[in-house]
């Protein structure tokens, strides 16, 4: 089987020209094929800002209202891909920039408003704290009649398109793709971008020996997130499970590693989370970051 | 040789949700090869006074400065293109957005500054009406010392990709230009989208038997441009330097018309101008709009 790279790029990378360009350096230089998929970063937030338009989060998860889904679309769709795009031809990578409408590479469904006080997974207070009125703004108002929390345009995968990743990449072109995806029907969607990364390691795991790798702004997993030489070399999912419990990996981290975690459960060969700037350490099999084990 | 219908769409039509969704419906039902080439339209216009940048133009093109350039990477790239795109794939036509930049589809050359007083084309009135200080906004202003225009990000084709082209058309995939190009060093830039679809007509016309068509909100090239029912029902090359010498033809007219005319001249099959309501018409050789000859 041949090997495929999936790289997710992190939105704080994306804000930092020189650490972008450092790191489309390095992502060029790999011989292999690769998909880079890409996030936001905090332009979104002041593009949307500056067309008065107010970001609306829960939890850290956007709430995709018609105007907020546009400001994505520019964005994620034509401002940051469009640029990675061309940064990465100067570099003689031949990329070619993707939404899940483009060449219908990722279907996906939007995602019903979830109900709670109903719900099997989260108790009434979390989702009051997640739900409320000011709670959009990540602030706690206590408990709150029961109701629902409606993500508008966020968009779970149905369906990555294989024939399409399988055709670009041999023809040695390299998807780069923006966490937005289609419903089939006319609505582009907003996805989260580590779940799309990891949605594509798993389905391509069927044609290619998949290596995974999550790229942010830390240097892995870390024990103490004030100290960037506590990373965790190596963590298995009991170990996750263990130190999700004890809080030591907490808030942004959870959803990052749930999916990292998911696609070496379904096939992924190795999953590894790490500075951007240790792309290349990365890829040459040099000690750094945090390998995440079954 | 097999047949290609390289289709351009104009900004009043994009601009209008109804008409914009009877056209796509059109263009997804063409059975044989197929590339829409689209505009801007007001939306980018109106998106960049939100943002505080002012639109700058000399004689209907836009002076594009690095804000203005960001713009029209979100709205042609992202907002417009990600909307047919989807829209297209919802009435099962295989789509996929491009710029130039993705899989070097188009790349180009910045337009070095055009000097005046000393071209060979222009004349100093003309170009101090287009250069002068006020003459960005179109006004006249009478003569000015001698200087040069910068039209700051615009891209001049050098070569398009039909390697690209051709594979992802013998796949059943219809590709989606943005009106953006790049100059494989990393710098996106704007181009005419009526000259894309020329230079995209006359490049394929290689390995198809090219059908150019350029739809707009008139019924074609018309005699009197009050009265729609004027239109002109085929004009050849020597017509048109008639009428424009006699300005019954001008303004916008002419580089669209000039861009129809190259490309009939370097080999594309038929070359059409006519309402984007009549694109069924057209496909199906019913009489509408204005054949252009050489």
């Amino acid at each position: 089987m041949k090997k495929l790279f999936v790289i997710k790029i992190g939105g704080n990378i994306i804000d930092d020209e020189n650490q972008l360009s450092s790191f489309l350096n390095d992502f060029s230089k790999i011989k292999k094929n690769k998909i880079l998929v890409h996030g936001g970063g905090k332009i979104a937030t002041k593009i949307s800002r500056q067309l008065g338009i107010e970001p609306k989060m829960i939890e850290g998860r956007r709430i995709t209202d018609a105007d907020t889904l546009k400001v994505m679309q520019m964005v994620y769709g034509g401002l940051i891909n469009k640029n990675i795009v061309a940064q990465l031809q100067s570099r003689n990578c031949n990329a070619i920039g993707l939404s899940g409408a483009d060449g219908n590479s990722i279907l996906a469904k939007k995602r019903a408003p979830l109900s709670f006080g109903r719900g099997p997974i989260l108790s009434d207070s979390v989702l009051c704290r997640r739900a409320g009125p000011k709670g959009l703004s990540g602030e706690s108002i206590g408990l709150l009649p029961r109701g629902e929390v409606d993500y508008g345009f966020a968009g779970d995968i149905v369906k990555i398109n294989e024939e399409l990743f399988f055709s670009l990449l041999h023809t040695g072109v390299s998807p780069v793709i923006a966490p937005l995806t289609h419903d089939g029907k006319g609505q582009l969607l907003n996805t989260n971008a580590d779940t799309m990364a990891s949605a594509i390691a798993v389905s391509l795991s069927k044609l290619y020996e998949v290596n995974l790798i999550y790229c942010f702004e830390k240097s892995g997993v870390l024990k103490n997130i004030e100290d960037e030489n506590s990373v965790i070399e190596k963590i298995n999912s009991k170990e996750y499970e263990q130190l999700k419990g004890k809080r030591i990996i907490y808030k942004g981290m959870i959803p990052k590693l749930d999916n990292a975690f998911d696609a070496i459960k379904q096939g992924v060969k190795t999953v590894m989370v790490g500075h951007a700037m240790d792309l290349k350490k990365v890829i040459s099999n040099k000690k750094t970051g945090t390998r995440l084990e079954l």
